[in-house]
């Protein structure tokens, strides 16, 4: 096996819906930019509220992707 | 623009159906008795079992609202 | 009231659907080991991405279990 | 059973006797304002001291209790 | 000594000027409802930004005051 | 000196009477089922209460204990 | 509401002067290469010494700034 | 794909020569009594001293490994 | 008032009794070389066991201390 | 270049003014006692009240500095 | 002096051999697409098992660069 | 057994080598001007970089020493 190298950005992806939800709008955003995303982790679960309801989740994500040997 | 000032409250909502639930349930009972709701953020999932099965999920929210100029 | 003693486990669940049901999973699997299930705590949510997707979410819970009396 | 909603409110303890006994003396104060009292959880154990001995010790709690259904 | 009880809670600043501003805002407005303020700690400090610039500076803190013997 | 590997399990002690009590009943029953306890770690110290009362103190406790060379 | 997504940037902001001034150094800074700023969040506040004075702060910022729907 | 439920099991292990041996010596008394064995943690670097000198590395581990299906 | 500088010393206080005394050894012993002592905080609750008992608590402490204005 | 050691010490500095002047303070009462101050690092920023008012600021820091090859 | 800003970027380097080459290794990478790298800070040390053997290790770093004072 | 004390310093040791060397180079810093030194923990594990390589690792510990009975 080659050794490898990972990179980690940080992104907060926002949902109307779910906590779920805001998380894949974070990662498919990711994807539109990056190559090769293979992991990540929660950071914090936080939200916008109005009217006394949750207007929108939002969710702080870490995100690796592997660096390619070359470029 | 005026300076805001916002207190910060702490609350645990609870739910048999999921974290998302848990987290409206919260915030539906503190817009009973608090007026301006702003923000929450997530401080803990957790949750109480009963005959091997999540019984209900328990989630604990800071939540943030906005102090009136005059009160 | 007896003073019980609980014993706390550190346990990963992972599922493709959603981080609830990652949780769902952890638990049901304890379930065949262990009994008396009281509690769980979130310690982290992680997941593995595939194709610019969630793959899988995979939530790590500590899961507590009251120890019986004599054993 | 229904979804209940608790509120957890910080409080500090002091006792010039013990870490038990502040613990004590702030669930007691908090007792003649607040009903239901549920859970607390330690966060701090400091102490003041004065003539290099122990003055008094100071316990940081968070308090939880029950939200009425309706009120 | 009579030992005291102190209550704290978490208050939010805001200051277009500064940090200590901020602080000082929060402070106050604590000071217009809460009798017997002894003390703060710093939770956090974050800000919101326009046109590339601070906009304003947003001091969390946590105030603790003491609790009257009987009230 | 031979190199030791030791083992770390989390368990919670609970007593109606102190914290340092909570603490010996968490060791007393791990000795009842682990060899070779070496020491402990306070992870957590929680209570539950009823009436306005502490009921009982919760303290969770990392224990580690030195496993044997061959078993 | 369309759902938003945003990128969280860390920088560290220096300043012969003050605390504010190394943050708004670091905002600036920013502004520069990043469009959509929005919010900062404090990590660190170091500092450098040199001859028992400080010889400048150093202020660690996450900023987040908004990514355009399409780019 | 399945979807996999691991266990987290802390571990310490010790060693004359380095940190990275004692995180070796961990893992082969793991893998003597667990099967499956699949990632580590590092979760402390300590270390007992001796005539001024470091006597051994201990180093406390998280390590996952993956439950079998039926067991 | 004129402004005063402190100083934060660590000490572990160890005792066969109680958490309690554990604390008080540790601040009759930081007592004896140092003046002012003004403040604890505790940073971490510890113990030794042996035979399957509490053999020693060890409390670590940040004590803090006036500095004089001049020495 | 030669492997230099540092020694790490904890100060608390206060000030009426702000929390810039409480880190100047601790840092010029520590150069009184200490050679080659090299940076420091906040941990803390607290602060008394008095009458509704901020007294002074606490700022609590770590202060690095280089120990002399022999001495 | 003039005043820097520098910029913190988040990388994981891996190793079969040791901790220090999965230092050394994500510090190479870094340096091949990023000028002016000033310090790095561990965040994480974890590892990958297979057989019941350290497969590889996982540093996760935070990595500091200056940034130019026009680019 | 008599109950002792403990007190913890905390000290930066460099290496051009290693993470393992910079922890020994502390110790034996420490080891000229302190006595029985008994265990020590890792707090930070950073380094300093030049021309795009690790130029010296600096590992930040707390250190443990028995204080004597009487002095």
């Amino acid at each position: 096996m080659t050794d490898h190298v990972y990179h980690v950005t940080e992104i907060v992806g926002t949902s109307t819906e779910s906590v779920d939800d805001a998380i894949r709008m974070a990662i498919r955003r990711s994807a539109r930019t990056l190559r090769n995303l293979d992991w990540f982790e929660t950071v914090e679960i936080r939200g916008h509220l109005e009217d006394g309801e949750v207007e929108h989740f939002q969710v702080t994500l870490k995100v690796g992707f592997r660096l390619d040997e070359l470029d």
